[in-house]
């Protein structure tokens, strides 16, 4: 049995969400295991790297699960992107130590948020982008943003359903740029809550409209009340970007064919 | 009666182009037609700039239209739009001379055709640019590119089913380059045949495989037959990406607020 983990990007428009308790749903997960298990020819037991909301996309998700399927692990994404719709693809795939999960070896993520800030709405990003058409002030984002820097009590942009008990979390960066028409908003840290990055866009993008004072975010961490924080931003802006395997002594590569060669 | 120009930007993935002969197949013209007749309140007869394939996207497609209507005309894109679907949008509009016509006072066009040249897909680029996964290489490509720039008989970069009869076409700019993982081929000219932008993409890409020689765009140039150039590269990576109205001695803004004003 070898241990593989698996990236694949998505968009996420048609599913609701990565993994549901529901039954017959669309999910992610349900779409990317029915390929899977074609190619590996057995069940597999898939561990993902976190839940995303419906309509959530990713540009890097990371899937592991044990195999005793032979097919080389770079040659496993052209196989499954033969049976995957094409809103899913995978992108990469590695050989990891045994027991490695998904999501607990996760050292942390990064996410983005898109704003697109123009007057008028973009066809090429529907359903990609929050359209807000009021003009957004970036420099006071751009403030903003920089208090979420840090270990805090996330509380406050925490969305309610969550059964989390502990909200406190460590952003290593959390930055607001200008990239054309759009403003985005890149995080990082070690854990994210339920909703926390789409109440932070939804936060950020009220100060953007002057509705709400830069200050205010100081208050929201440390008052710890969700009606401190802004609106959620809805889920199409969001992109879950890159998973982090911070200790790669943890991922061994066993290149069988390399060692029966040498 | 004034006489509006009125740009879209559309994905043309959904739609048997902008418009067809057949009754009851979906069509950008039509769905265009129903939201612009609401707003305006009385049946118009649109002129568009071309027509373009199944699939084809446009950034800028300019239609235009004589109305009696008072409305702005800097208002009518977003009064167009909470009518239009998600994957059409006006971006822009202006008041033209009586008389002018989006087909015939074109000066002419810049097309945009994308190739994502990546071993797996994407599925952010689904429906949006060729996936062509074999490794392309872009010096070849460029130098074949501008051998279409000049006057020409583009005879054998014309598709069959075309009804036109004159061949001979002036490309002004004929570019390619890389973007990230993409090939990116821009085309500038007063005119294009049926299908020929997509066959010159393809004869492209067929360079870059190293499947033909670079000068073989000169012999088809040259030899005029259809067999001479190579595929028709699908219509999903085709943009028009703006349409030139080149002498502005023709748009005479008349903004009668204005004038009342003064």
């Amino acid at each position: 049995m070898r241990t593989l983990l698996v990236t694949i990007r998505f968009k996420g428009g048609q599913y609701c969400g990565y993994q549901v308790q529901k039954e017959g749903v669309p999910t992610v997960s349900a779409v990317f295991q029915q390929a899977l298990e074609q190619v590996v020819g057995h069940p597999v037991r898939m561990k993902g790297c976190s839940r995303t909301d419906a309509g959530v996309h990713a540009r890097q998700f990371c899937i592991s699960f044990a195999t005793g399927c032979t097919i080389p692990a770079e040659r496993l994404p052209m196989a499954l992107n033969r049976l995957l719709p094409g809103d899913i693809a995978a992108i990469g795939c590695r050989e990891v130590a045994e027991g490695f999960h998904a999501r607990y070896d996760a050292r942390g993520k990064r996410y983005i948020y898109r704003i697109l800030n123009s007057r008028l709405r973009d066809p090429f990003w529907e359903g990609l982008a929050w359209w807000v058409s009021a003009p957004l002030a970036v420099g006071p984002m751009q403030q903003a943003a920089k208090l979420f820097v840090g270990r805090h009590d996330f509380s406050a942009f925490c969305g309610a359903g969550s059964s989390v008990e502990d909200h406190v979390r460590t952003v290593w960066r959390c930055q607001v740029q200008k990239e054309g028409e759009q403003v985005v908003l890149a995080v990082e840290g070690d854990g994210f809550l339920y909703h926390m990055v789409r109440i932070m866009a939804g936060t950020l993008v009220e100060i953007g409209r002057g509705s709400r004072p830069v200050g205010s975010v100081a208050q929201a961490l440390a008052g710890a009340r969700r009606c401190q924080a802004g609106m959620t931003a809805p889920a199409w802006g969001l992109y879950l970007d890159e998973v982090f395997y911070g200790d790669f002594s943890l991922v061994h590569r066993v290149d069988k064919g390399e060692k029966a060669d040498g």
